[in-house]
Parts: C-alpha cells; structure tokens; sequence
C-alpha cells in the first residue's frame, strides 16, 4: 500500500469515527455536567421527600392530607419558577382518614393486637366487643357456607395460608447477573395487562359484594389477616363510592394475631375480640385532584415531554416509598433544570397524581381531558369504581384529543426509593434505541440497561393504551415489594438519599433530552382494538363465572 | 497364603469390627426406634407449645403467667407419670404484666405510633402528654449535657444511628458449610463469659442510674428507641428490685416512629407525644419460681441426668421461641421416655426455670441449693439484681453441696424453635466422644457437629461454672436473633414443628443416654480461681470506668 493512501485511509477513519460519535449521540455532556452537580451538591430531594411523608403524611386519594399535598406541590413547584401550577380534579368519592385504633382479644385472655383499620371502612363509633367466627371467603360462592351464622359476630374472612419460611431476602440491589435478566424480553403468552385488569375488577367486585353479605347477615364487624407475616400489615380496601359505602367496620390484623385468634377458637370455641376504630369521613367534595406545572417550552404550542409520580398513598404508612420518593424525584429533576437555567425547546410538563392506588385515575383524566379518548368500558362491576375507570378499561376505537399530536413522551417514577438501573422500553424499538443513548453518561452511576419488556400497574399505562409513549424505569428494588409496599413500614427511614440523588439526576437529563432532541419521541401505531390474547382473557373469563 | 490361615484372618478381623462397634457405640439402637416412633407419630410438642404461649402467653419472671405456666407444667409432668414435680423459689422482685399501650404524636400532626411499654417501668396513670426533647445518653457522663433541661419532657434517650440496609436474611438455616464452620474450635483471646458479665453489669447499672437521672430532673418519661428496623421492638427493662424500684413510665418506640419525631423535632422544635399506658405490679410475693420434676432412677440415691430451659420469657410477645419451644422439646423428651416405658439407671430430672432473662437465676438457685456455692461477688452493681446474681458473679474457692457429686450431665434448651444440628462440647474432649457417638442415630436427621467450643448466655453456664457437665445445642438459627428475639414477634407462628420433633427425639435419645451409661458424663476439673484472661478483663474494665 502506498503511504499517502494509508495517511488518507487513517484520515477517512478518524472522521468516520467522529460522523459515527455525532450520530451516536444526542446528549449534550456540558448539560449533563451541570445536572449532576446541581443534582449531587446542592439536593433538595431529601428536604422534599420528608415534607411529603413525614410533615403531610399519608395522603389516601380524597383525604385532607392528599389536598395539602396537591397544594403544597402548587405553591413549591411555582417558587421554583415553574409556569402554569394547578390543580386538575377527577370524580371519586368519599374521603377517608384515620385517628386511631385498639384492638384487643379479650377472651380467653387480654391481648392487644395489631392491626390497621381498613381503608374507607367506617369506625366502630366507640367500643364494639364481640366473639368471632372464622369464615374464609374468597369468591359469592363461599358466601352460602354461612348463611345464618354471622348475626353478632366478628367475622376473620381470610383463609390462614400453609406455614412458610420466610426465605426471601428483605432487601435486594441488582447484581450483573439480575440486571441483564431483567433485559432479557419475556415473549408473552398471555396479556399480562388484561389479566391484571381481569383480576382487579374481581377484587373490587368481591370487597364490595362480602361487605353486603356481611352487613345482611348480621355480622359486627370484619377481620382481614395480613398477607405478611413480621407484624407487616396492608389495610388497603376500596369502598370509597359514595352511593355504595362501606357499611360495616373493618380491620386488618396481623398475620400472627389473626392466627392465633384462629388457633384459640379451635380450642376454645369462644373466643371475643375487642375493636375500637376511630376514622374521619370527608364528604363535602367527592373530587380529587393531580398538581400540573410547566417549565414551558419555545413558541406557541410547544410539544409536551411528560414527567410524573402519584403522589396518592395508602393510609398505613406515610406513602414514602409508594410514592413520595416518585413525586420528590420528579419535582426534583425540574428543580434541577430550573437551577441550572434551561430554555427548553419542547414543554416540561409535571403530573403529580391522585388516585393511582385505586385505578389510576388522576392520569386517566389527564390523557382524557388533553390527550385521547375511547368508548367506556362496559363491564358491570366498573359500577364500584370511580367513573373514570370506564376510560381506563375502555374499548376502541381511541380518538385523540387536542394535544396528542404534540405530546411527545411521558416518563413515570414509582418503583421506590431505589436508584434507576435501566428503563423498560414497552416494545417501543426505536425508542429503547434512543435510551441506550441517554444512558451513556449514567453508566457510572449503574444505569445502563434497556428492555423491551412491558411493565404495568402504574401511570405510564394510560399513555401506553392510546399509542403515546409512556414509561417506566427500572431501579433498584430494595425492600419495595418484599417488605414495604402497602404497609405501615412505608416511611422516611427506608428511603435513601444517594439513590434518589441519582434518580432525579437521571430524569432531570432525560426530561432535557426529550425537550430538546430533534424529533419527537418515536412512537408505536395507535392501537385499533385489543390484542390477540384477549380470545384467552375471555375463555378464561367465563371458567372463572361458572 | 494358606486357605485356613485367610478363613482365620476373616474370622479374626469380624470379630475385631464387631469389637470395636460394641466399644464405639453406647447407643441402644432399638431404644431410638421406639423414640423416634412415638416422637414423630405421637408427639404432643405443639400442643405443649400453643398451651405455653398462645393460651398462658408472655411469662415476664415474677408475673401471673409465669406462675400459671408453673403450676401447669407441674401437673402436666405429673399427668405423664413424672414424680416429685414441685416449684422451687428464688428471691426475685416485683412481678409486672402490661394491659395496653396507646402512644400518639399530636403534633405537628395526629399519627398513631407502634411502641411497646417498658418493661416493670409504671404505667402514665391515663394520658400523659408533653413535648419531646432528644438526649441521647449512654453512659453516666452523659447527663450532664442535659442538666437543667428535661422538666416537664418525655426525653427520647436513644442515639439514632447511621441508616444501615437491611441485606441480612432474617430467615436461615444452615448448610454443609456453615455447620462446619460452627464445628471449628475459636481459640479464645479474650474470656467471652467475663465480657459479657461486664457487659450485663454495666447495663443494669445504667438504666437505674438513667431512670434516677430523669426522675431527679423532672422528666416525665422516657421514650428508647427499637434496635431493629420494621417496626420489631424489644421492649427489656429490667428495673424490677422492690427496693430500687423504676420512678418513670417508659415506652419502647419503634425505629421508624422513633426517627420521625425527632426528624421532625429538628424540623419544628416542638413535637408533643401523648402515652397511656395500663401496667399492673404484683407485689404480693417477692419471689419467683422454677418447675421441677423426675424420672426416677434405680436404688436409693441414684445418680441425676438433667435437661433443662427457661420457661420465663419477655412480654412483648408470648416467648414462643425465647423459650417456650426449649421448655416444650424438654417435656416432650420425657413424656417420650415415659411413654415408652423406659426404667432409667439415674434420676432423669427436668427443670423450667425462672428468671433466666434477668441473670439465670432459677437454675443458679437450683446449682446453689443442691450443687455447689461459692463466695458471693462483691461487685456493688448486684444491688440492682436479684440476690442470687452473687453467686453467677461469685467468686472461688467452690464449695460442693450434697448432689454435686451424684450429678452427671445437665442438657439445656434455649435457641430457639430450629431443629438440633449438634452440640457445643464446652471444651470437654471427653465428652465431645460421647455425644460424637450419640448423634449416630440421628446423622439422617441432621444432627452431625459436636465442636469444643464454649457458649454463654442461658442456664447451662451456672452448671458449668461450678465443674458440672453442662451443655447446649447447636440448632438452625433460623429467625431466633435476626428477627425474633426479645420482641413481638415472638408468637407462635414462627415456630416450625418438624424441627421440633426432631429436637425432641433427639433430647429425649440424650438423656435416656445419660441415664444409662455406664458412668458419669465425663467431667472437666473444678475451677479454683478466674482464668488468665481475668488480667484482661480487669485491665478493661479499669480503662471503661474512667
């Protein structure tokens, strides 16, 4: 080979690699520099996780605590200079709040037990005393079994599941080996959200019909028993309809009292229980809300990119990491931007949501008012849930609204306190080609990992369904699930402050990337009718009504 | 080789086998059948442990329970054909049991806190409310920061230490490997038994002195912090001299409750908390009691085999596994021996103590009685025990009592509800032979390691503080200390009846053993003074009081 032509041929090399590198990626590294300094050295992640749980507390969609969160977002998100920060409502129901509980056995000897009131269920209006049957119930079916048996009692409707050891783990961070699994896409088999649909209309459908039966029959008061063991208590229900309360009071006890309670009355055969509960109705508005605001973008209609967290909670706990820890990331990533002075191209738009916890509401309303509509689900038991449900499990065909043409991308925080490890790509190619991208300059920071994989069972789900990109993140799971969710010990103590440093990091630089890269985020074909596994939902369906 | 001669060497070298199986093994084989038979097939352990723990429940040492739980094993014993069962008293203090407990912060916000009275600290008299003030304090030197400052407060005395993630299982049983490990001798640098003398000594004293501190200055109460996470409280104060009694009521609060008052104290300056709490003291007798009871032995006065546990638990839960399982394996090994019939060489003696948690004191009363005395200790810190800690803290030369000599071996139960994977030999080679010999049987059951290693902590230590054969297992850790120990979640349902049976069985195959061997357990030699790690120990101790 001649030797100009090998100087010429390293040239080409050099500016191939170059051209390749400017292809490659659309991150601005300077961006990234003062995202991460203004994110790392002078955080307020913390400051606003701890106002959220430990200041407000738990805010139960419809609560006095979720509205003074709403606002305290409103008031916080404008004095960091965000633009247009409102509150925007959906139809719901009744507020709930709780004061306090004591629950004892009272014979064969005194106890105190714990326990958690049931959500919307009603207190005992003083002391209610009484002896209790064990009636597992799980479907109407069961119900026949105790027809007659119930007048006066305190009924426990679990079933005592077989003794298990507790083997799991509490708290897991992601090895290299777990995190490629998480890459690795699951071809499904069935439609994983139609089943989760399938069996939350169940759920709903069962908590209301077993308070009816209840209440016809005569029965005092019911006993839930903890799926956890360890004194882990969920007291999640659902009867916040207001023209179909709950009309009996509730609790849910330990899993070891409640088994022990059992074990005794096998032994015994009478064995009373003592439950004062103490709860508040709020009832003078049957509305809840989100908090909106803006970083606006350039020009008239700017397109959107879309962050956003529930800020909803369950009322055990103080909502910490489901999902106090989303809403301070999200607030924190814009915060960051706001610090450090962009001028985005594209809008910066926050939700912060109501009524996730019961069906998603809050982000159902918001993609109904702005961005797509679709006939109402017509499934019966949608009766027990807010209206907006009807959207949520609506049918086809969708029809966009005024701003879905320029919504660009939604990302969603709720997956805890853990730091971000990759972002499920929802089948969206083109899209987990961007992210790999965006992760570049997170690498160092263990986010690096892109699937194509599906998530469910939060916000980013409403965008999804009317073919707008809407996603999720993975991170770190910690005790998230094995421990905390839904339970009293979601409080500020299992939060962690480097993890969620990274996180708002991470978003504040993507929501910077989606507001100023060239395109709009690629997006999926606009789904025209549920997908083929529906034929199995349905057979399925019916087996299950027989 | 000539033909005969090999017939001769065969015959020779079956001879030589049979020989040495007959001197290997003491076991009689057909006896373990019959063991293991009505031990697996017949066993009444968990019905001995729901009796203990969910009908009597927690039996605080000097309480009602545990007094009911004397007199009831008494005549359980006495139903299964065991003679001479009786109580045997220790002069002990006031007894106490708790009837309810409500802690709430009212402000900055309402929210129901998860606490735990302190044990025999006073009851609030109805409601007690008042700010918090945070003074950790650890030592007596401590106080004097707080001076001047705690009037009228429920002061918060713990040190809220650095977040820590929860990676540790709580949840484990152990495999080839870590068994091996437990088996491996640790050459001792420092006398262990010595340490944790001091250790207890110190910490009785402290909590006197800090409960005079507060008192003195007008506190109103003290608020101690949970050492573990998830709402697990260990609530163990042991303030209960009649002549030094506690002048302050006291809750034990939950780590994450406890963490976000002061958080919020930080933040406010001004939290109030509101305690009730309804205890009862039972100072109609100053004394507690143990639970004796014999097989008997051949002849006149025949020598004794014993197996012992602590029956007195704490009372934040029912002492299910700290050590209701201990006294249940115990009186099932004899209620096996008797249901079989067994005619035993020596005594075969059970012993359910009370007092372990507070110093050992039933089984040291028992020793003192009928074993060996000793010069009482002089430390001045045993005025805040109960009288019988002078001799566990006493000094030499040893004195033999009338049993001393006729006393074989004493077996004590007291980890927890894991089955037996071997046993600490206590530095006694000769007796680490026997019980290699004695596992044989059970090597299908996983009972395996016998390793000279010593333990410290319950009651077979008075037995071999005084030259007697005294032992204890090694069990699956299972939940015992990562998550049981000492709280509330000591109940039933963390109790796992295979390993119980097969604890059982294997208890009731030692001490039918014991009872017939040819001789006594071997024995190591009396000890005539502290060993060399004294100068140690002194030195330390000198160093710690400046």
């Amino acid at each position: 080979m001649h030797k100009f032509t090998r100087i010429l041929s390293c040239y080409t090399l050099l500016l191939l690699a170059m051209t390749r590198w400017a292809q490659a990626s659309e991150v601005d590294l300077d961006i990234v520099t003062k995202i991460r300094d203004e994110g790392f050295n002078r955080s307020q992640v913390m400051e606003t996780l701890s106002h959220l749980s430990d200041t407000i507390g738990p805010r139960l969609t419809g609560s006095p605590q979720m509205l003074e969160a709403n606002e305290w977002t409103k008031e916080k998100l404008t004095e960091w200079g965000l633009k247009n920060a409102h509150l925007e409502a959906f139809e719901f129901g009744r507020g709930w709040s709780a004061n306090s509980i004591q629950v004892f056995m009272t014979s064969p000897r005194k106890v105190q037990l714990t326990a958690l009131p049931l959500t919307w269920l009603p207190g005992t209006d003083g002391l209610l005393e009484a002896g209790i049957l064990h009636a597992p119930m799980k479907t109407v079916k069961d119900f026949e079994k105790y027809k007659g048996k119930l007048r006066g009692k305190i009924v426990l409707v679990s079933k005592i599941p077989e003794q298990k050891e507790p083997n799991k783990k509490p708290f897991v961070r992601h090895d290299g080996e777990s995190l490629k699994k998480k890459g690795q896409y699951d071809v499904p088999l069935k439609d994983k959200g139609k089943k989760f649909e399938k069996s939350f209309l169940k759920t709903m459908a069962f908590l209301n019909e077993l308070n009816d039966f209840l209440t016809e029959e005569g029965a005092v008061a019911q006993v839930r028993r903890a799926r956890r063991s360890g004194m882990i208590i969920n007291s999640d229900d659902y009867l916040y309809r207001s023209d179909h309360p709950a009309t009996l009071p509730g609790v849910a006890l330990s899993a070891e009292d409640y088994d022990k309670a059992v074990r005794l009355l096998n032994k015994t055969s009478e064995v009373t229980l003592s439950l004062n509960v103490d709860v508040d109705f709020h009832e003078e508005d049957n509305k809840a809300y989100s908090t909106l605001a803006d970083i606006s973008g350039k020009g008239r209609d700017p397109e959107i990119v879309m962050a956003g967290a529930h800020m909803d909670s369950w009322a055990g706990g103080d909502g910490t990491v489901d999902n106090a820890t989303g809403v301070a990331v999200v607030m924190e990533a814009v915060r960051i931007l706001k610090a450090i002075g962009i001028k985005p191209k594209r809008t910066i738009r926050v939700g912060l949501w109501g009524g996730e916890e019961q069906g998603l509401y809050g982000s159902q309303q918001y993609v109904h008012d702005h961005l797509a509509t679709r006939p109402d689900g017509q499934d019966e038991r949608l009766k027990y849930m807010a209206p907006m449900a009807a959207q949520t499990f609506g049918g086809y065909p969708i029809k966009s609204q005024k701003d879905h043409e320029r919504f660009s991308v939604y990302f969603n925080l709720d997956h805890g306190s853990g730091k971000i490890r990759g972002i499920y790509a929802e089948e969206n190619v083109a899209a987990a080609k961007v992210f790999e991208d965006w992760f570049q300059p997170f690498h160092d920071l263990g986010a690096t990992e892109v699937t194509l994989n599906k998530t469910y069972s939060t916000d980013h789900v409403v965008f999804d369904q009317v073919g707008l990109p809407g996603f999720t993140f993975i991170h770190e799971p910690l005790d998230y699930f094995n421990r905390l969710h839904h339970t009293q010990l979601d409080v500020f103590n299992h939060a962690y402050e480097k993890d969620l440093k990274q996180a708002s990091v991470i978003l504040a630089s993507f929501l910077y990337n989606a507001a100023m890269r060239e395109d709009r985020m690629p997006r999926k074909s606009l789904p025209t009718g549920p997908n083929d596994f529906s034929k199995d939902y349905d057979k399925t369906n019916k087996e299950d009504d027989k």
